[in-house]
C-alpha cells in the first residue's frame, strides 16, 4: 500500500477508509505510520487496529509513543495488549516506562505473566537472562512424537518459538532438544529420547548478552536455551532478539570509535541535551590532550623555522597521515576482535602482519611524498627550499610515523581487551592523539638532528 | 569439551580417541578446531566426522581450507558433501573456489542441484537473488492441513526452512504463506487457503541484499520469499544468511569509516599485500589533501608569529577538536542512515538538531578552553603571552570551528546518500581534511583580524 495514500487519509481524518488498509498491514509498518501521526489522534488511529495487530504494532513502537498510548488506555485496553504481548516484549516495555506507569502495567498483567516478568527483571542489564523469554515448549524424554505434537498444540499458541522444543527431566534439567522438523520427519510412535539431540549448546543466565548474540551468528540457531548454574532450563533467547542485540552492539561500537557515548534512542528521538551529554566528555578530553601536541609544536617551532621554512608546512601532512594510518589499524583490529576472528592470544600474529604491512605502506607513502615534494613543490611551484635532502628527511619522518602509528594502532586495542576494557574506546580519536604527539617529536627530532 | 584436550589429542595424532569427541560437537566448533590443524592432517581429521557433521563442518570452514580438502577428496567424497549441502551454501562455495575446481564440484552435484546453483549464480553479486536458496516448501491453496504435513514430510527433509511454507498457484505466483505453527494449531481438515496469511511481504530478486537483511531486522521473520518481476516465487532468504549479510555490511561500513577498503576475508587470512592494497588509496588521497592544510599553515605562519608566539601552539588543539567534532556528527548520521532511522528527507530535522547541539557543545568547549588557557597556561605556568584577549580569540575560533565541523559532519553523509554514494565513505578522515582546512583559515583569519 502506498504510504502517500495512507498519510493523506490520515490528514483528512478519514478513519473509515483507513481501517481496512491498516488491518492488512504488518505491525512494523503500522508502527512506522503511527510515528508520524499527531499525538492527539494516536489513540484514535491505534483503536482502528484489530486486537492481534494492535499488540504486534505496539511492540514495534518507540517508547515515547507507547507511553502516550498507555496513559490514554483504559484498564481494559491495557489488559488486552498485555495479554497479547510475549513476556520478553513486556519486559522491554517495563524497562522503558516511568515507575508510575510500571505499577499500572503490572496490575493489568495476569499473575503468571507478572511472575515471569519479575523473574527476567532480576537479571543484570546486559546478561543473557535479561533478554530471554520464559515462554518455551518443553517435552519429556518418554513422550512420543504424537504426544509432543499434542503438547505443542496445547501450550504452543502463546510461545514465541515453537520450532525448537526443549527436553527436560522432572527437575527441569536440560536433557536435549528436538526441532519440529525432527518431529515432522519421524513417525508418531517414535520416542522423543530416541530422536533428541543430546549435546545441547546453552548459555547461562549471567553470561553477557553479546556472547549469546554471537552464538546465533556462529551456529545459525533459531533459539538458544538459557540455564541456571545447575543446568536447569529457565528460558530461551530467540534469534530476533539476538539480531537486535547484534545491531545494538554494532551501533555502540561505531559510536565509541567516533568518541561518542552510545545513545539508547534513535537519533531523531535523542534530545539535543542528550546529544551534548554523549559528545562533550571525549571532546573535552581530546581537546586537553591536543594541547600537549601544541606544547611540543611550540617548543620546536623556532628551531624548525631556523632550519627551513618549509618544514612547518609538512607538519599537518605528517600528523594527519599518522592519525589515519593508526586508525586504519586500530579499527580493523577492533572489528576483528568484536567478530571473534582474533583473540588476545593472536597478539604476535597481528603484530607480525601489521609490521610487514606498515613497512609496505610506509615505503609507498614515503616514495609518493618525496616525489610530490620534489616534482610539484620544487619543480612546478618553484619552492627551492624543498631541497632533495629536506624532502628526504620529511619522507623518512613520514615513514617512521606510519610504522609507529600502525603498531600503536594494532596493539592498543589488544591491550585494552587484555585488561578487560572495551577495545572500541581506544579507537581513532584516542590513537590519533598519541600518534600526533609521537610523530611530532619524531619529525622535529629527525629534522633537527639531520638538517640542523 | 575442553579445547585443550582436543588439541593435545591432535598433537599426539590420537585419532581413535578424537573421533567420538568430534562426533558429538557442533559443526561450527569442529570447523574452528580444523582451522588449527596442520594442512597434511586436515583430510585425515575431516574423515573422522560422520557424514552429516562433515557437511555441516565443511560449510563453516574458511575457503582456503575448503579448497585444500576438495583437492584431496576423491570424487565420491566430494559427491557425498555436495549431496548434503544446502543449495545456497553450495553457491557460496562455488563463488570462492578457483575455476578449475568449480567444474569438478559441479560435476559431482546432481542435475537438480546443478541447475539450482546456476539459477542463483546468474543474479548480480549484491542482489537478493544471490543469497537466496531455491529450496523451500510450497503448498497449494486447496490443500488441507493434513495434506500439508504430508507434503512437508515428503519434501521437507532437504529444505533449509520448513517452518514457513509458501502457497502458490499453478504458475508459481505467490499467493500467501502459512507457518508450521499455524498448521499445528489448526485441525487436519482445515484448508490452507482459510488459514494462510495473504498479505505476504516479499522481495524481488534484483533488490539489494542489504535491503533484504534489513527486512529481517524490521519484521522478525525467519524467511522472506524472493519473487521475480511477475511475483512468481523463485526462492527464499533465511534469517541466518540475513544475519551474515548484516554483519558483513556492518564490517564494511566500519572499514570505510576508517578509510579502509573493506576486505572480504577475516583479518588473519588477509595477506599483507591485500592489507596494503586496501589501505594505501585513502592514505595517499588524504596525504595529498593534508598538504593543502600545510600550504595554509605556511601562508599564515609568519603573520601569526608576528602577532603572538602562543597562537601557533593552539593550532593542533583547534584542528583536532574540529576533526573530532565533525566525525562525531558524521558517524552518528551515517549509522542512523544505515539503520533507516533517518532518510534524506529528514535533512532539515537533522540540521536543526545539530545546529542546536553544536552551539551547546561549542559554548562548553570555548568556556573550558578559555579557562584552561587562563588558569593553567597563564597563571600556573606563567606564559604571560596568553593575554585574556588572545585567549578569547582562540576560544572564539574554537567555537566557530566546532559549529562548522558539526554542520559539515552531518550534512556531507546526507548529501552523499542523496547522490547515491555510500555515506560511510565520507566519514571521519574525509571530513577531518575539510574541517582542518576550514578551521585553519578561520582561526588564522580571526587572529589576524582581531589581534593583528
Amino acid at each position: 500500500m502506498d504510504e502517500q495514500i495512507i498519510f493523506s487519509l490520515l490528514e483528512q481524518r478519514n478513519f473509515k477508509e483507513l481501517k481496512p488498509i491498516l488491518s492488512e498491514m504488518n505491525g512494523a509498518d503500522v508502527a512506522h505510520i503511527l510515528s508520524e501521526v499527531d499525538e492527539n489522534d494516536l489513540p484514535v488511529v491505534f483503536r482502528l487496529l484489530p486486537k492481534d495487530l494492535a499488540a504486534e504494532t505496539f511492540v514495534e513502537m518507540d517508547s515515547d509513543l507507547q507511553e502516550i498510548l498507555i496513559r490514554r488506555f483504559s484498564d481494559k485496553e491495557l489488559k488486552q495488549i498485555m495479554d497479547e504481548l510475549y513476556v520478553d516484549d513486556a519486559v522491554d516495555l517495563i524497562e522503558e516506562m516511568p515507575a508510575s506507569l510500571v505499577r499500572r502495567i503490572l496490575q493489568q498483567a495476569d499473575a503468571e505473566t507478572r511472575s515471569a516478568i519479575n523473574t527476567i527483571l532480576q537479571y543484570p542489564e546486559d546478561s543473557a537472562g535479561s533478554i530471554m523469554t520464559t515462554e518455551y515448549v518443553y517435552l519429556y524424554p518418554k513422550m512420543t512424537v504424537e504426544e509432543s505434537f499434542a503438547q505443542i498444540r496445547k501450550n504452543g499458541i502463546d510461545k514465541e518459538t515453537v520450532y525448537t522444543c526443549y527436553v527436560i527431566d522432572d527437575c527441569r534439567h536440560l536433557l536435549g532438544l528436538v526441532t519440529v522438523k525432527d518431529l515432522l520427519l519421524h513417525s508418531y510412535e517414535t520416542k522423543v529420547e530416541d530422536i533428541m539431540e543430546d549435546h545441547v549448546i546453552y548459555i547461562e543466565t549471567h553470561a553477557d548478552k553479546e556472547t549469546a548474540a554471537q552464538m546465533f551468528d556462529k551456529y545459525s540457531f533459531l533459539a538458544i536455551p538459557v540455564v541456571d548454574s545447575e543446568i536447569r532450563l529457565v528460558g530461551i533467547i530467540t534469534i530476533d532478539d539476538a539480531m537486535d542485540v547484534l545491531q545494538e552492539e554494532n551501533t555502540e561500537d561505531i559510536a565509541k570509535m567516533a568518541a561518542v557515548k552510545p545513545s539508547d534512542k534513535p537519533y531523531l528521538k535523542t534530545s539535543v541535551f542528550a546529544i551534548w551529554r554523549n559528545r562533550i566528555p571525549w571532546l573535552l578530553v581530546l581537546m586537553v590532550s591536543a594541547t600537549f601536541t601544541g606544547l611540543i609544536l611550540n617548543t620546536f617551532e623556532s628551531k624548525l623555522s631556523l632550519i627551513s621554512s618549509v618544514l612547518f608546512a609538512c607538519v599537518p601532512m605528517i600528523m594527519d597521515t599518522g592519525g589515519n594510518a593508526g586508525s586504519q589499524a586500530s579499527v580493523t583490529v577492533i572489528r576483528s576482535l568484536a567478530l571473534n576472528e582474533i583473540t588476545t592470544k593472536d597478539a604476535f600474529r597481528v603484530l607480525w602482519k601489521e609490521i610487514r604491512a606498515s613497512f609496505l605502506l610506509a615505503a609507498s607513502l614515503a616514495v609518493a611524498c618525496f616525489g610530490k615534494l620534489m616534482l610539484v613543490d620544487n619543480l612546478l611551484f618553484g619552492y627551492k627550499d624543498y631541497t632533495p635532502f629536506t624532502c628526504l628527511v620529511v619522507s623518512l619522518a613520514l615513514m617512521c610515523t606510519v610504522v609507529i602509528a600502525k603498531l600503536v594502532g594494532c596493539m592498543l586495542p589488544m591491550l585494552a581487551k587484555k585488561v578487560k576494557l572495551d577495545p572500541a574506546v581506544v579507537a581513532s580519536p584516542f590513537i590519533t592523539t598519541i600518534v600526533d604527539a609521537l610523530s611530532l617529536i619524531l619529525y622535529c627530532g629527525l629534522a633537527i638532528a639531520l638538517l640542523g
